[in-house]
């Protein structure tokens, strides 16, 4: 007989629990560790619930039957399919993969919810609005600034854009993994992976954090209020735990609502429990929130005009939803179902699926894409793919360019085999979209990045990385010796004047890495931002682009 | 340790189950009846879940408290606080009353979820819409014909309201709950407490079903597109469990799309897995239904105009929201919030909760109310109450009569102590307002209707049922002999012209009932509608009324 406890107890609010299936028996204490090792590393790609989305399913029917021994193997060593390689790679320890081997033939453990009451437990006001500039303190040039996330310290870099120095840093949720700023530029919001929410204000001679609150206990979206009079009014996070849409006062994060994404599958109209919001962006032309709900394969416009009565648009397109951008114009979102290798393209101002774009590639991954106006397809949008090396292009502007619309009017191969672009970016200043390529595993292909011409779409250049960025190090930890080994650049930001871009080595903790600037033009590397400081850092989002929703 | 497997089983789709809990052990056939009896019974007033409603939370931290001997006499014998005395009644046998005090203290019990594809293996077009008739093949005056439903023995009945006689009788769901035409009023839609939907054409010379399916476990409510451009077009379900919104095909019941209400309360915030759908009306003006939801207190604006892709606009409103009606515009509709005795006015022009008014009883049912052009207060909507002998009016024109507006303006005292009124109903052309009570305990109070004056908003006179229709009878049942005892008029139902009005007594399946028919006028009784089939008769829904929510 099977014994199962705190699935249970937690999905029901009970309180006894055991833990144990025939022969496997886990000590609270390692339940509990198991629970939070699920959380940081594996409920991502596997689901909170274990049902897999872009992982496979880990449930016990398929877990108990590959047995303890092979789990563990997988879990230590990765698979080419994409599973990391936790034990190999340092992040677990040998007894740490033991136990996830164990933990996860063990029935899913559904984590708690959370009240409104719950969240206001966790809410602080540092700096009460009142006390707070009335106008820009700093003599800097504030709307260049760029907001760095150094994801694995938990923390946020505010760096000067023109002068390349270091502003501020303040603490942010764990393993952040978006910022986003006010209407205004003045509030940069931070999105922490479990689901703190916090606010810095950018107007402050050092900005810091102003307030923060823990939302969600999962969560990798934020945006704000970006519409003709609702400006700075509200921010809204989503979550992927539990799954839902919290909508917060621009300046103090007070909890305004609460919605569950939780619904039906598009297409198989299955209830879905674990339907995670993937991303949300806000429209610029009326009060609405592009929200992207991955299981469920639903669009969602949400209206914040009213925010404690939310109106919203539910919209069937594709599965699983994840990220996207706007066109030039604005009106039509584009966004990734990475499951089908298609894109999504909503048409916000009649609030409707346009198309669904087989993209050619497999694992389409935009992030907010790229947008050219181009001489011959008119304006187009480009999204690159983890899975494939791919860079698309699809045309937006069915008005002018009916031919070229919602069609893929180039595909952009990337040099060498694989995929693993995470990000490609441009600047409407720009001649160029840079890609990066950080997760594809030949070493070579790894540390450059890729510049396509935007007339010619084409790779015109590689940029290999100076190699004393990406050397591997050695460092001591606990006594022993780790070597850690960049996996080079990751995630491109341009300036304001979209003269120059950012990218981010992606490193380890344990050591300073850096952010490289090149010039925009000549693609020679102008700046390296180095310190102390510097590590782990991703994301960069310069205030200016991240207010108009430049790309 | 608490061994628990059935809920986390069904709650994570897994296979393997035990149903024991320290000393309770139950089989798995055990299980399953009392599962069954829990669903049948219990479910209604405890939910689903066991967390509550109108009944006490029944999860085990309580009930094994209580115990078993203590839980199985309340089952056996009722408490005065309403709960039922399933033993005593003869509804449950002794051992299924142990049965029920003992699964109720092992942890609840999750049900199934249904996906589109589970309805769909369930949904039957017995006549395709194009071997119906494409006029009315009847030469009687169907758009008088009055569905019964007959509860307990899952049928629906046609009768002719010119005529008295009996058209057709036809299957149903399970203790059909409500009785709704389309727009046209060719079609009465019949939902029952097991989920299955059912469609009948009025315009067959004898009427039968031309499409069911089963869309949920458990479900109160079901309407259809009433708006100009969509009139017979679609039919909608609102569920209890799993709790959702099903959108069908008006003609075939094709399931077109299903949305979650789960989602978190209005007031407090907190994730309700059990938010059910109370009640489900269709606006006259435009394609949207007005949508109760019972546990998070919110009312939804559904709008169906593609239906594929609904728009909902989210009221947050009171708790528990239940039954309600339009006001004489159709611009307002009123409904209970029957846990805070309030009743929640929305404005469906402005998509807003207009006012919360307390009425001043206890436990406000409305079934739809009754709408009154009072020369004083201007147009009035009047409900009764199930805990208290209050009948109260509200003022609904806050533009000619803003004074009166959204206030009680008269608490109309029934005679006698205590509550126990479930129906009030009236119609356009009637001088009365006519109020059965057959869940108060006082047998002379229940076995009598009272009629108010619509001017004088005074009760003017009570009517005794004839001693035949209610008395006590004796039957065999198993050959044992068992007395039966009618609960008394309970429904009350006007013909089309509005010079007659109908009620059912509400008897026992073991015995023929009546369906009494009364002159508007002079109130006296008109016609006795009798037969064998007569059996638990409860709501009756004229087309005409029905067709234009005339009440």
């Amino acid at each position: 007989m099977l014994r199962i406890g705190m699935s249970a107890a937690l999905a029901l609010g009970l309180a006894t629990v055991a833990f144990a299936a025939d022969d496997i028996k886990l000590s609270e204490e390692e339940m509990k560790k198991a629970t939070q090792i699920y959380f940081d590393r594996c409920a991502g790609c596997h689901g909170m619930l274990r049902k897999g989305a872009l992982g496979p399913n880990l449930l016990p029917k398929k877990t108990r039957a590959m047995g303890t021994e092979t789990l563990e193997y997988i879990i230590y060593n990765g698979t080419p399919g994409g599973m990391p390689d936790w034990g190999a790679s340092g992040e677990l320890t040998k007894a740490e993969t033991e136990l996830m081997a164990k933990f996860i033939q063990l029935p899913p453990v559904a984590p708690p919810e959370k009240s409104i009451a719950d969240m206001k437990r966790s809410w602080k006001v540092l700096v009460p609005p009142e006390d707070r500039p009335t106008k820009p303190e700093t003599k800097r040039n504030w709307r260049n600034y760029f907001g760095v996330v150094l994801r694995d310290v938990g923390k946020v870099a505010i760096v000067d854009g023109d002068t390349k120095e270091l502003v501020s840093i303040v603490p942010s949720g764990f393993a952040t993994h978006i910022l986003r700023t006010s209407k205004s530029g003045r509030y940069m919001y931070a999105i922490g992976r479990d689901g703190k929410a916090s606010v810095i204000d950018l107007w402050m001679e050092k900005p810091q954090n102003v307030a923060e609150i823990r939302v969600c206990n999962d969560a990798r979206s934020i945006d704000t209020s970006k519409a003709q009079g609702y400006e700075d009014e509200y921010a809204v996070v989503g979550c992927y735990w539990p799954p839902s849409i919290v909508t917060l006062k621009g300046d103090t994060l007070e909890p305004i609502q609460v919605v569950s994404t939780a619904s039906y599958t598009y297409d198989t109209g299955e209830f879905t429990r674990e339907a995670r919001v993937a991303s949300i962006v806000a429209n610029h032309h009326k009060p609405e929130w592009v929200i992207n709900v991955k299981e469920t394969g639903q669009v969602w416009l949400y209206n914040y005009a009213d925010p404690r009565n939310p109106k919203i648009h539910m919209l069937m397109a594709e599965r699983y939803l994840h990220d996207g951008g706007w066109d030039l114009s604005k009106r039509y979102f584009l966004v990734a179902a990475n499951a089908r290798n298609k894109v999504v393209a909503v048409d916000t101002l009649k609030g409707k699926v346009e198309a669904i774009i087989p993209t050619g590639g497999t694992k389409p991954h935009p992030g907010r894409g790229a947008n050219v106006k181009h001489p011959k397809y008119g304006p187009i949008w480009c999204t690159g793919h983890i899975g494939s090396n791919d860079i698309v292009c699809i045309g937006t502007d069915p008005k002018h360019h009916k031919k070229y619309a919602w069609k893929v009017v180039k595909n952009i191969k990337l040099p060498g085999d694989g995929g693993g672009n995470l990000f490609i970016k441009t600047h409407p200043k720009s001649r160029y979209i840079i890609a990066d390529r950080p997760v594809n595993p030949d070493r070579d292909l790894q540390t450059q990045l890729y510049v396509i011409d935007k007339k010619k779409l084409e790779v015109v250049k590689t940029i290999k990385v100076p190699e004393k960025y990406v050397k591997p190090r050695k460092v001591e930890v606990n006594g022993k010796t780790v070597e850690v080994k960049p996996r080079g650049p990751v995630h491109i930001e341009f300036n304001k004047k979209g003269d120059e871009f950012w990218v981010s080595i992606w490193g380890n903790k344990l050591v300073p890495s850096a952010i490289l600037v090149y010039d925009a033009k000549t693609l020679k590397l102008k700046n390296a931002i180095e310190g102390d400081w510097v590590r782990t850092p991703t994301g960069k989002f310069n205030v200016y682009n991240t207010m108009y929703d430049i790309y």
